[in-house]
């Protein structure tokens, strides 16, 4: 397997961003015997790495300066901005040839511009967002999307195979982004379809479970009917059943669902129910919901109890 | 099995509504030994039955006199109303103990009123909508969502086998109507929401194919990405291969989703995305794709080629 | 005036339905000088209109033995079925020529079924839903918009001006309900429109008072931001004013867009927007609204406080 | 009046971006005598500027070395953002203490990022965007409304009375595109509410000028009802009294609602209607309205005759 040639051959793998889904990762790559260059903008996050026997730099120029290889997982557009081409940014010292692999989740248009600019100091850009939340980072079994030249997939495979089970070629530069953006936006759609027709199903006399099976035996059969279905009682291990705690945030959610409608709007792509998936998440961070799964979708839409 | 019974020991079987459903279904209870007493408002839907050696009769009151089991597969709320309460409808000669069973897919409100209007009889009434259309219903292989009093299920699914392969018990009165109506919701949401998805990844550069193996092996999978793909090109034998022909109706899924809108109305529920994917489906029945197939609306959100 | 003719010559009026609008607008009748016979399921209604001279009777078919002018004003389209074709209904005992004049807001279609019900006895059916709130009751100026024969208006005319300010003839039976339900609809749908628009340009910057001048200066302008403004602090003696307490609750509101969607599906016609804030509204009665004026929309938008 | 100074007392205005809008505008500014010093990416449509007496360069920067204050009038972001920091942009000649006022309608975020390009010049940004279509423009009405420091309003205002009848001091930078947005957004709302109501009302059996009327005294109303009706045969010198031509296009409205929707994104305001009116427009572009004039919707609305 890739991933586990002799540490002797072993270059190092700068590592730029290590929270909540940075930390474990970075940690995969150690484990998989990879000496780590790591920063991260609060020296805090870098200590644990230091403890690992990382080398914690000052900047990530500082870490384009030690490794050719290097991947950045960082929280939005700006940051990932920052990190490249502000003041004291990857560019400033990235190496010609080197591999530069973004994992953030960002506007496809933003992964674009990235790579243009990589691309005139000589490096190489690829966008590799991820699915999979916090437990799948750290049991090293992502999916990765990953967009940019076909010929360094290989390359980048070899690096992102010790974090995630999955790695899939997309295409261009940005196609890893519109992969994960359209999934999710799908994902948020049929969430809020499947809590609608429980809802309702249930309102009209039906037993939940009984529902979910046929449901789940039709045409209605959907990833959050059959396997994370929003209502509580029907599965177990599930957000549903332990109060809407851990899962995928309906903040995280929401900011998907955001750049699903920056690049719809770019792009002149009517998404109405895309949209008004957006906006429903939208309310239920303003009503309560941000830190909840984003299966408690089916939670807001209940009659309240006292009513 | 249950429908080989000798046909000695067969008792006759009404059967009211032998439209482009009805037809292929009360066919197949011939073929399974029982005599049938047939009804349509269009005398000549009864013309084949006759060669068949069916009884054609004069109205839903004279099946009533001759079948003590009716099963009923009409258009819509209003016809079924009639037929069962119209100055000659079934309630007119049914008589005690009959089984009266309604295929067609209403309102499962009025499905509760047939049932009350039926009770004091002395009959039973159950609602048994279908799923599958009329390949389905010719091949014997639809999907019965039956709502009713426990103890009349064994009876009355030994009849419905015989047009079904797949016969599921869902609660009270009106609860097959419900389980129907929330299935295609969600798939009219999922299907709406699989469009927008592919849709706005083919526009961000992502090869549809592709794509579509990228969503079916995430969670934005669901019924209509991965069977029935709305995307020309994506998969074969559905219609999206072939201009949309055959299938689901726009107008019949308009028409569910405007049951589904009904319901939810009637008990208070929240259904936004249910609600927005009726009025997309609206807005494609005033634009000229009725008779197409649901998954057309894909090609409805498409930007013209010409602009 | 009309209504100020001499008592002695007003035979007497019935009238069916004595609740939050009922009751001020029968004793609008009482001073106005007509005698009035009056109906109301709850008993304790009725007795404040014993008091005032007021004939009480024990159903509505005592009603119409005694007047053959009555105005109902009933909750739903159930109820207004049942006082008019129940077993002690209306119906029972109408006297032909009589003029029925339903102002309760209920479905159109229900409104004709009554209509050609009436019919049949040889009395005469008007509906005349009203706008404007039990203020506008008390005070006797409501507005009735009046659907049925264009020669029974000025009959009716002369009891409603008694009750309202403004009587308007609409067209055939029905389309008092369908002038009502449309004018609710883009009511609901404006008011949603300016809340976002207003919460919007608060985010961006804008004073709140300012961006409501421009707005009613601009194309933007409409009766929610120039008259009922939903932002507090933008305008006196609204409900936005007074923590959105009187004014027109959310769950009315939420009930008459239920009649919109129930007419527009009925009549396939697609009304995207109405659709979607029928659903907020339901939303709203789901979290805590039902009660507050409609304008609280503006409140549900907003993010909370503590987020 | 402020624009009727005598002509020895102007110096020269720059005025970059003379397309539809802007060629009238500018037109306008020679008008009240001011010098000229023009430049459009196009160098046709400069020519008839030079024919009128006007300077004309090779590019903005040429255009900040000639002219103390200037206006721009540009399609989108991208384009502004060019014109002033691009490589021959304003900011590479522009002199301290200069007025620049953009006149297009881009994103209030990247207005904000102009600013304070410009700041770091010395130079005054201000944006102003415009109500009012080319008509308005031609006849120097437009509505201007204006966002940056306030002490500087009263100079930006000097210039933009030559063009508009009406400008509206909003706040500091970024709020009159803000202002712009949010009235366009509220405008769409409004007018797909109106569509929709009139729409639903005239299946219901009302006379299409009957219930304008209605909607127009009551609660519904709105300047799409009461001034720009989309409902042919209602309102005479609309534009839906001319099949739709002239007026506001909907690619314009398209592109407003878009800006609408980044901002809200941006911000994390929840726009559940602004939303859905967005892609309403996006799919009326997809189906060949693009080129008609947003009222249109009523059109896109109506069942087909032909079905």
């Amino acid at each position: 397997m890739v991933c586990s040639r002799a540490m002797a051959s072993k270059t190092p793998v700068g590592f730029i961003g290590l929270g909540n889904m940075g930390n474990p990762m970075a940690k995969n790559l150690v484990k998989h015997g990879y000496p780590v260059i790591a920063y991260d903008v609060f020296p805090e996050a870098c200590k644990e790495f230091q403890d690992l026997g990382a080398q914690v730099t000052d900047s990530p120029a500082d870490v384009a300066e030690r490794a050719d290889r290097i991947i950045t997982m960082l929280p939005s557009s700006p940051n990932a901005v920052e990190v490249y081409t502000g003041a004291n940014g990857i560019l400033k010292k990235v190496k010609k040839g080197s591999l530069l692999i973004d994992s953030s989740t960002i506007d496809p248009a933003v992964s674009k511009e990235l790579a243009k600019a990589v691309e005139k100091t000589g490096a190489v850009f690829m966008d590799a967002p991820v699915s999979g939340g916090v437990g799948a980072a750290r049991a090293g079994n992502l999916t990765f999307m990953v967009g940019g030249v076909e010929q360094e997939f290989d390359a980048a495979k070899e690096l992102l195979t010790c974090m995630g089970s999955n790695v899939v070629y997309c295409g261009e530069v940005g196609t890893g982004q519109a992969a994960k953006i359209c999934n999710n936006m799908l994902l948020a759609i049929s969430m809020i379809g499947t809590a609608e027709a429980m809802n309702l199903g249930i309102r009209l006399g039906l037993d939940p479970k009984l529902l979910a099976k046929i449901l789940n035996m039709s045409s209605g059969r959907c990833w959050s009917s059959d396997t994370y279905n929003p209502v509580p009682g029907v599965m177990e291990g599930v957000p549903s059943a332990n109060n809407y705690q851990g899962g995928f945030g309906t903040t995280l959610m929401a900011k998907d669902l955001g750049l699903a409608q920056i690049s719809a709007t770019n792009t002149k792509t009517p998404v109405p129910l895309g949209s008004q998936a957006h906006q429903i998440y939208r309310m239920m961070c303003a009503k309560g919901y941000a830190l909840k799964d984003f299966s408690a979708v089916f939670q807001f839409l209940r009659e309240e109890e006292t009513l």
